[in-house]
Order: C-alpha cells, then sequence, then structure tokens
C-alpha cells in the first residue's frame, strides 16, 4: 500500500484477527452479522416514523435511523423536530424492538441526543468538526462516523482517532459515497473503501448506499455490492411513501421495496458465509 | 433521473427488456452468464502468456487480455511488443480455447489488431478519441470500450453512440473507476455506474477492479460486488507471479488467486440468479 | 449562468451597484483598497509572533492574522496555544497598529475569541458547522467565512446566508482552494470563484492563496493573480523564518518577501484602478 | 516541491534561466511580449470569420484560432467545416496578418492542417493520444499541447516530452481548466499550473480562460489573472456576435468586449514588466 499510516494507533489493526465487535443491547455490529439500519431521512410525525419502524423491523432491520437535527444547506429548509423528533422515533424504536440511531449536529444537543439514542452519528459534514469528536468520545455509546464529502482514507482514520483518543473505542466507519465530478449521482460510492478499511483499521465498516448515490433506483444493487464486498452493515433510508417524504425523497426506498431487498440480500450474505 | 438522455438514440434502453447479448463464437456477452476476462497487463513472452492463459481457463475465464501496444505515461516506458505481442496473445489463446481481447491504440494498428483479435478493446485515455471510435464503429468484430478518466456517463454514452452510429452495434462498456481525490487507490471504482448504464443502455456492462483501485489486495472484493452488482462480467489482470510483471504489478493478482476469486465468485453469481 | 441563485435572499447582489463594505475599526473591506492579511498559520511565541507583526506592518499589511485554535487532522499533531495563544496575537498586534483574525473552532472559545479579535475567521472545515455559523451570527464582529475543501459556489453562499439570516451582515467570503486530483499542489485555487462570487453576491471575496496551493515558491504569483482578478483582499502565511514554522512551513513565505512581494502589487491594483 | 520531476528529461528546466523562445514568423512566444490568440470555436463561414480576423488584429491579437475539425461529445453534434474550414481561416487570417492556430484531431488530416496552419493545436481529449503525439513531433511547426481534462502535471510534462522526444522541441503549454465537483463553471481554470509548470519546465505556457470556465462573464477577470500570474499568452474565443456561434457560445465574448479586455490587459502586463 501507498501511504504510510504508521502515525495511527488506536484505530490501527495490528493482525489479521484483529477486529473489534460492538455490541449494542444484544445487537452484534462487527461480528458476522451484517446489521441492517432504515429509517426515513427525516423523522416527520409519529404515524410515520411508528409505521416506518415496524415494516423495517419485520424486513429484518435491528436499528433504526432517523433524524431529529438536520444539517440543511439552506437555513429555509426544514431543519427537523428536534427534541419532538427524538422522542418520537424512541418511541418507535422501542415499540417494535430496534435500537436508535440518530445524528447529533451541536455538541448543545449532546444531553438530549444520549438520551434518547442507543449509538450517535456524526453527519459527514462534521467528520473534520474536531470539538464534537472530542466529546463523543468522552461517551459510552457507540459512534457511526460517516467519512466527510471530500475526506481521504487518512483523514478518515484520523477522525476516529480522534473519537477513539478521547476514550471512545466503540466506532462505526460509514462510507457514503465521495463528491466527484460525475453530476448523475449526487455522490459516488467509494466501495473499495470497505476492502481498504478493513486492512487498515479493526473498526467495524457500513455502507450509506443512500446517500452515496442520491438515487432510489439504484440503492438495491448497491446494497447488493455492499454484501458482498464484505461491510458489516448497511444503512438505507427507507419511508412508506417516499414520494411524500420532507427531505432526501429521489434517494429514500419504500418499506416494500427494503422488504424485497432483505430477502434479496440473505442469500449473497449466504454466499460469502454471513448472514444478514 | 436527473439528466435528460433522449439525445441518444442508438444507445438508449427502450424498454426492460431490450438487451443487447453479443455472441462471439459461443461465449455469450450480456447474457445471464457473467463473463471472465483475465490476463497479464502486457503480453510479455510466449511461456509466459501460455502459462497465464493455461491456468485462466482452468479457473473459469473464458476470454484472455493481454496488452500488445501500451499507452504509456512516459515515452520512456515500455511501450509493448507490438505485433510480436499480438502474435503470442493469438497462440496462447487458441491453444487454451479461450477468445482474446487487446487493445487498439493506433488506427494505423488497425489490420492487425482485427487479424489477430475477437474483441477490441477501446482504452480509458481514447473514450474521446472520435477517429478511432469512428473506424471501429465500421467493424464485424465486437467492442469493449472502458470509460475515461473523468468521463461522466453521458458522455460515455455518447462515445458508444459514436462506435453504433458508424454501424457497429456490439458494443460492451467497461467501469474501469474514476479520477478523483483520494490518494490510497489509483482511481476510485464507480461501482454505481454499473446499475446506472443498465437503466440508460441496452448495451451489457462489465467491471475491471484492476485498474479501478490499482491495489491487487482489493481486487478480489471488488470482483465480488462487480458480480453483486450485476455486471455482466468481469476482467482482472492476472499474472503467473505478479512481482515479476513488467508492468502494473501493483494491481495484478496471481493466476492462484484469480482460482481462488471464481470459486468465490460462483455463490455469488447464483445468489443473484446467474451463473459465472 | 447555469444554476438558479433566486433562493439565496440576504448574500443575493440585488444591482451592480450593490456592495457591501465592511469598516473595521477605520480598515476597510470591500472598498477600492484592497487589504492584505498576513501572518503565520499558528501563533507560536512571543517573540516570534512580535517580529512578524512588526514586519508585516511594515510592509503593508493591515490585518494580522494566526492560530491560537488549530484544526489538525491527527490529534497528534500541536493543537495551538490556545487562550495563551489569543494574548500574544492581541498584544502583538496592538503593539504593531494591525487589526486581529482568528480561528473560532469551538464555540466553547466564543468569548474569549471574540474578546480577543476584531474579526472571527470560521476555517474551511466548519464551513458547514450550522450550529457555529448561527453563532457567529449573533455577533456584531465581522466573519472571514473560508470556502469548504468541496464546497460548491452555492453551498458557500448558503452558508453565508446561516451567518446573514442570524443577523450578522458583516461577512467576508474567502476562496482558499478546493480539493482536486491533482497531487502536485495541495490544493487547487478556484481563482473564477472571485468574479463568479462578485457577481452573485455583495460581500467582500478575498483570496487565500497559501492554502490555495500549499506550496510557497508558487504564492507571490497568485497574490498578482487574485490582485488581478478583483480579489478584494489576500491573506497570505508568513513567517520570520518559514523553516522553522512549527505548521504549514511549506506554504508560508518569508516576511522578506512578503515585502517584496507587497511592493510588486501595487503596480498590478493601480492598473486595474485599485490600490493596497 | 512534493514529487519528483528526475524522469522529465527534454521538457525539464536545468536552470532559472533555462526558457524557449519559439519565434512563429516573427511572432515570439515565451518572450517578453504576451501573445493573444483570438477566434470563433468553429470557423463558420468566410463573412464570419473575416469579420472576426478583422477586429481581434485590430484589438492586439497576433494569431487567429478556430476550429475546422471539432471533437463534440455528441455524433449528431456540428463536426466543423473541415477542409472548407481550413481555408476560409487561413485566408481570413493572411488577409488580415494574423497566424493561424488550429486543431487537429486525425492523423489522417495531418496534412492539411499543416498545410493551412502555422501553429498545430492539440486538445485536451488527445493529449495522452500517444499516435499522435509522435505524429506532429515530426513536424517542424510548433504545438499547443492542451491539457487533458483531468490530467496530472505530471503527466502533462509527459505528453509534451513525447512531441519532444520525436523531434520537435516547439511545444508550448496550455492550462484550459480542470475537471471538478464544482457545476457553476464548466470547468475549475487552475491558474497555479501557470507558475508551477514554470518553474519545473522551459516551455512556454499559455492559458485559455474560455474553456477555463465556460462562462463568458468571467472570461476577461481570467485573463487578467493570467496576465498577472505570468502566462506567456492567452488564447480566447471571440465572435462578432457570440448568441449566433454554432458551438461554445457561453463562453465566446464579443470582438467588442474584447477590444475593451486588451486595452485592459495592457497596464496589467506593465505592471510585472511586460507587454501585451
Amino acid at each position: 500500500m501507498n501511504i504510510s499510516t504508521e502515525d495511527y494507533i488506536l484505530t490501527k489493526k495490528q493482525n489479521d484477527n484483529h477486529q473489534t465487535i460492538i455490541d449494542v443491547n444484544g445487537t452484534i455490529i462487527g461480528g458476522n452479522n451484517i446489521v441492517a439500519i432504515a429509517g426515513p431521512c427525516a423523522v416527520e410525525n409519529n404515524d410515520t416514523i411508528y409505521k416506518i419502524a415496524e415494516q423495517v423491523k419485520q424486513a429484518g432491520a435491528t436499528i433504526l435511523r432517523g433524524g431529529a437535527f438536520k444539517p440543511r444547506t439552506s437555513p429555509y429548509q426544514f431543519q427537523g423536530l428536534k427534541l419532538e423528533g427524538l422522542r418520537l422515533l424512541r418511541d418507535a424504536s422501542t415499540s417494535n424492538n430496534l435500537l436508535v440511531v440518530t445524528e447529533l449536529l451541536d455538541v448543545y444537543d449532546l444531553e438530549d441526543v444520549y438520551e434518547y439514542s442507543d449509538i450517535i452519528q456524526i453527519g459527514a459534514r462534521n467528520m473534520q468538526n474536531f470539538p464534537i469528536l472530542k466529546e463523543v468520545g468522552k461517551l459510552n455509546k457507540p459512534v457511526i462516523l460517516k467519512r466527510g464529502l471530500s475526506a481521504t482514507i487518512h483523514e478518515f482514520l484520523f477522525a476516529a482517532e480522534y473519537i477513539m483518543q478521547a476514550g471512545n473505542s466503540n466506532v462505526i466507519l460509514c462510507e457514503r459515497g465521495i463528491r466527484t465530478f460525475e453530476p448523475f449521482t449526487r455522490n459516488t460510492l467509494d466501495i473499495s473503501a470497505v476492502p481498504l478499511l478493513q486492512q487498515l483499521t479493526h473498526l467495524p465498516v457500513i455502507v450509506d448506499p443512500s446517500h452515496g448515490c442520491g438515487l432510489s433506483e439504484l440503492v438495491p444493487s448497491l446494497c447488493k455490492a455492499s454484501v458482498a464486498v464484505g461491510s458489516d452493515g448497511i444503512m438505507v433510508e427507507v419511508h412508506t411513501n417516499p414520494s411524500d417524504a420532507i427531505s432526501d425523497k429521489e434517494q429514500t426506498i419504500s418499506t416494500k421495496d427494503f422488504t424485497t431487498l432483505m430477502n434479496e440480500l440473505k442469500p449473497i450474505a449466504n454466499a460469502i458465509g454471513r448472514t444478514i
């Protein structure tokens, strides 16, 4: 490999068997089973999040995703339901026996996000927000760290190193597409990042194909590729009715399509000796 | 989808069942079976190309690749064995009952390349070399058209349109990685290009993960992703002894690893209802 | 122009004469005079920052830059002198009759940075850190907003819109290079962003060629280009002895070279009807 | 500098005073005077090319540009007037005492392009078309080599090395924008390439801001930046009536604006001790 990794300390894979396995209330991330994380871009209302939770659970997801605090390009776009969104997300998850992952956007909201979630997400725009990395590094909850829009693998690992250096070793890396010249897709999913990271670090690596391409038509195929390439999980934007979604409707698949997809992923997982 | 495709005529998929199937002397490209194309970056000598041909055939490849005319960044690098390389490639293929694909770099060499090959490759640097596209468009041999280093999907389809408009409808599109900011990998394999192209065009789509990432350690995983994502073929740089390869040694896998890989790809192909 | 700007409200240029002019204690930004901002990457010690301040002032700079809180890729790299750095920077500036600009990295440090600086910088990594944008939007001090590493012009303007929407209309946009495939330079300075932004927004636009290219040998030429293209200011990393600089030594020019440069910039500014 | 250049031989600058100066029938490229190359994207008809030639000559241009063979993304777009275009271009130039530069797209047209032009252009898409580089390397006419859309500086220099290695040492390098993620501009003009190349090679370096940004509103500002940064020439798309241009109308400026621009460039050239 053509870049020295000698500066990584805590994130570095020490040998071929060095693999972090994270146990979140009984759900294992980084083991032989591939986790399925699903849910809407944003929590919208009680009825919708409940139905989505119920249906993704039935399809085989074990973790519910949903944004309560939304990072939006424009200040005039919907910014999320905030605390109310956290509560709805928690209720829908608990009722359906799902874990919750949600994004922390502002250190100011840390206590609330900590209280209502099982896994805390640091979004792509905050991958090098060092103060927030240090804060979640002090927590005893797992963190999903999304790769920055133009972050190199080198920078991605060092961002995880910030969290681990502050004390939290339960970091899950999430490839979610990088910014390239191609205008057809919202981002370009860097599928090679999965095996590359798995050779460099012991941390679990998951893939978010929804943001990775931005087009719902491509999401199922990219989930299949993610499973086959060796990803430890997939994170998918799912809605009962994508065309009604407040945000990210172009990249959201229906709960029905998600159910079909989960059935298609099982034999692929089995083909590489894993389960989903 | 966010870009109009109304300008494509010959490459455009007319309906869901519109799919070009290319029969090259009995080997089918674009059908249910996924083709495996394997061989060295460059043809080096008779003994090496023969052994590689023999071993990739045993592993399940049906097409032998190998460069006789090499496009190289520097004029001081090895430029290929030229006509002698074509002859060695043909002999090794015929002896092992394999088809031959090799790159045409210069219209001047068209007759020779035509005579000695079964499929003609247009390399990434020539994807918008319109005169050469028009020339291979006049032939009755299939063409593998590789995506340019920074070609958009839109430009890629129009390059194929140039070939088809000149009369040759047997075009195979090959995703081989695009140029991004990431320095760890030689290129970034745009895996989403496969399902995207398959929704836009009826032409077969294959993947070259060797150039796609430039690192042999990642090639097997990316082949698995390519099969799972729905690619109609894979094109892999393989050598009996990669560390001795004259060119592209960092991205070439051994014939032994290729054999293992082919065995691993079969259940993944089966999992999506295909064969390899 | 090919992208609608109708969504911008506060940042939008309403007519050809619409231009924000910011008066910082008598130093005008956005007027006919081009401001020169100079200083080290990081404040290192009292003696060095004092000498740099003295020499850049003599050369014609009116604003001293220097980092007290440093965003660094690795947690093991020098993170800045923090509060002590702010004090040294303020002392050196006041003694030499210069204004101070320094980066705010963490909302937690807002009071200190506010107290010791005249202009607050939001760095490239925080361009879409919406909570920090909203906080500086409540202040009555000008903000230099640096373009994100892979931020589009569209996203850059909306980040400024966040600050203005929160109440602070004294925003200065700073082009500092974008991330591309080119490995020779640290970033690629997008010089076209200057006239493009000046046609879209009434806010002053300055250029940071030091981060823009990452190579001190190119900085003087890029300053000349920045002045000629119409930039309202330049921001340059300058050190008494660049080879001793703790950080960014490759892109830092000497105070001696900065003095020569300022003399070379004057006739170029005059040639376009401005001063520096 | 962070990349070894030891492999360049013929293109390499041997010392600070090593500078190739090309004399094209009395017009000097690479000397103290900055050359202005202007003309339409494509030669359209006799009347238009004559008027453009006449007006750009009056404004101070010494070389007329115009395409007779056009590389177009789609085979259904206007491909140029071909031989007829070459004749019209030559006539308009000779009548107005201008030199001619035009693009060679196909080796097949080499004799015609050689006969009717003074300088031969190799376009961005052909920067790594090695057969055509070798062919123009055998000629005794200067070559303008445009940087590829995603070519690194390293690859750009080696492409020039191919031409020089074949025998032609009169190569002029042209920066014309690179492909990045930014959608507002057609390309991103890499202005830093000019001083960077001038430190690495003795060959003259010019800038094409028209393709560099793709927006006529930005072209004058980018010409000013190009002159100030030290470019040995500018190449601008100019038409008597841009809105009527058959191709590239968005990036073409009027002959009237070109005249104004040339007057504005003179004092900038003078400010850096040069003329235009």
